[in-house]
């Protein structure tokens, strides 16, 4: 018996490899809403080069790891994070019953609804915000409530649901990774728990394929001796930054051959990637498509922002480094899926 | 084209499907080294109601977890866990440097090289001498050390390298539950990076699927501006205890289906992942074996130890839950591969 089933397993595998490779030789574009030009041809070299055995920049698939930041990366940052929406809807909640709050920053400011005041929150702040909100609560409890604040939530400019918000290229970018068997991560200065509780949905990253920032948790029991783990007041993980870097080393424990990210807190992920041995991949999201999105640098003159900070230095070194910077304008044929072709 | 390619993939799939089916239906035993027996059939059943799809227990391939213990559950943890010999080793080198180290405890053990006195030191203790060894090393460099002591070192009593200590019931176990599409992780009280140097080659279990203790690091740079990090002199994640909880919510997100360990460290990790919904899967692996492997408790009489502590409560606590009890003496017919069949 055993040598039969070894031989048919021998001709399923031929056959298999034979399907593939007839698929593999019907190519079609696989980032259609990318502009023709040089953003995707290098992508499409890379991805190439690091993939085709023989290849001297051949990198086997066990290595072959991507990592995303998240908020201006893959879907819309502006003109606040949407997980700090969320946090300032429990906000408004809480001050309902703690009526205090309202007089008191930077809760005030939240209150106040004004995007102008909201959008000059400090990092700081929104720390203080975020521990306000959402510490006691239990994390089975969090991930409910996200999900369906997520369904009704909507971007008042776009009058859309923020997982609509994704950008298509990058969404087509994710999925032509992983069929080039690149196993694609998001590394978040966003809330982990947040982009998990939609990222298997949107982005096809399984939960487990996702950090970020995260509060210390307490183990405990409901009153039914359920074990439930509870939010505390201080964060575990910062990951932006050179955070970044410690995150990518306690979820992956590999250096990345891809990075992509589009901020000042982007930068150390970069520099980290494209540190390591053979071909290595960094790239920017450029924020300068005004009319179809939002325009923000400081870099290259546009407008200076809290949010998603794109600092003229860090311009810079990504083209001393040869980071690809991504023209939102230029590169992109399409942002939404939504658009009409 | 596009016609012809859909066509040619449905075939494909087809002829996939088929494939599978009769590998599938001639069934050969996973588990060789397990005894035929209780254990044995509750371990098959569980997996068949879990993934047969019209089943009531039937479990969505995402969501199969496993998640394992390292120390005691995989491979042997007595008379001291091996991530401490490595470490050892190092105080021995350092105090070459430092004489005075050789008066102050609990270097002092450590140098005395006696079993007995050794495998007393308490868990506070490991730490500090930890921290002594390992504080100020960049990660690669660690990684690359204990690559090159796991390739020399040797355990006495076998006289063997200690990846080879690993218990062949755990390893057919991992590749029986891989085989039916769940996803094995790590999750050990030992150093997360300690272990993932060698977890894909000995139990096939990738570095990213591996969560374990893990020192703070600082993002900073080598001399020649290449970015590194360094092992700070404190622990960011205790992954022992409630730990596990915290640990698994910060690597996977996601509740186990099957959690197996060995001591009271994994006891919150047992408790939360059979708290869930649906049938779930606790078992413990009992050293109850002092001619083949060892034997320690101090449950059901065995003598008491600080290194992989199984109590009697815990024990008591397994029979109300129905949790399984490996026996390796009653359940597993061959310890280690090396092992005459």
């Amino acid at each position: 018996m055993k040598n039969t089933t070894s031989l048919f397993s021998k001709i399923c595998i031929l056959s298999l490899s034979i399907c593939f490779s007839s698929v593999a030789l019907s190519k079609t574009d696989s980032l259609p809403s990318w502009n023709d030009g040089k953003t995707k041809s290098s992508i499409i070299n890379f991805v190439e080069k690091t993939t085709t055995e023989g290849s001297p920049n051949f990198v086997e698939a066990k290595d072959r790891i991507a990592t995303f930041d998240q908020d201006g990366t893959l879907w819309v940052e502006h003109p606040m994070y949407t997980q700090f929406l969320y946090v300032f809807d429990r906000i408004e909640q809480l001050a309902k019953e703690q009526p205090k709050m309202k007089e008191a920053e930077p809760f005030k400011t939240v209150l106040s609804k004004d995007p102008k005041k909201i959008s000059k929150l400090t990092p700081e702040q929104l720390n203080i915000i975020a521990v306000t909100a959402l510490t006691g609560m239990d994390l089975e409890a969090y991930n409910k409530e996200v999900s369906e604040w997520l369904k009704k939530a909507k971007d008042p400019r776009w009058d859309k649901h923020y997982t609509e918000l994704t950008y298509q290229p990058m969404v087509e970018l994710l999925n032509y990774l992983r069929d080039n068997g690149y196993k694609t991560f998001i590394v978040t200065g966003g809330g982990q728990n947040f982009v998990r509780v939609y990222s298997n949905d949107v982005y096809g990253i399984p939960p487990e394929q996702v950090m970020g920032s995260s509060f210390m948790t307490k183990y405990s029991y409901t009153k039914a001796g359920k074990p439930i783990l509870l939010i505390e007041p201080s964060l575990l993980i910062n990951d932006d930054f050179g955070g970044k870097v410690r995150g990518i080393e306690l979820l992956i424990g590999k250096k990345p051959i891809i990075s992509v990210g589009n901020s000042t807190g982007d930068r150390e992920m970069l520099e980290y990637t494209t540190s390591g041995n053979g071909l290595r991949l960094g790239m920017l999201v450029f924020h300068d498509d005004e009319v179809r999105e939002y325009a923000y640098g400081p870099a290259q003159g546009l407008p200076d922002t809290e949010v998603g900070t794109f600092t003229q230095s860090l311009y810079d070194e990504a083209m001393a480094k040869n980071w690809i910077v991504i023209s939102m304008k230029n590169d992109w044929k399409k942002i939404f899926s939504f658009e009409a072709q």
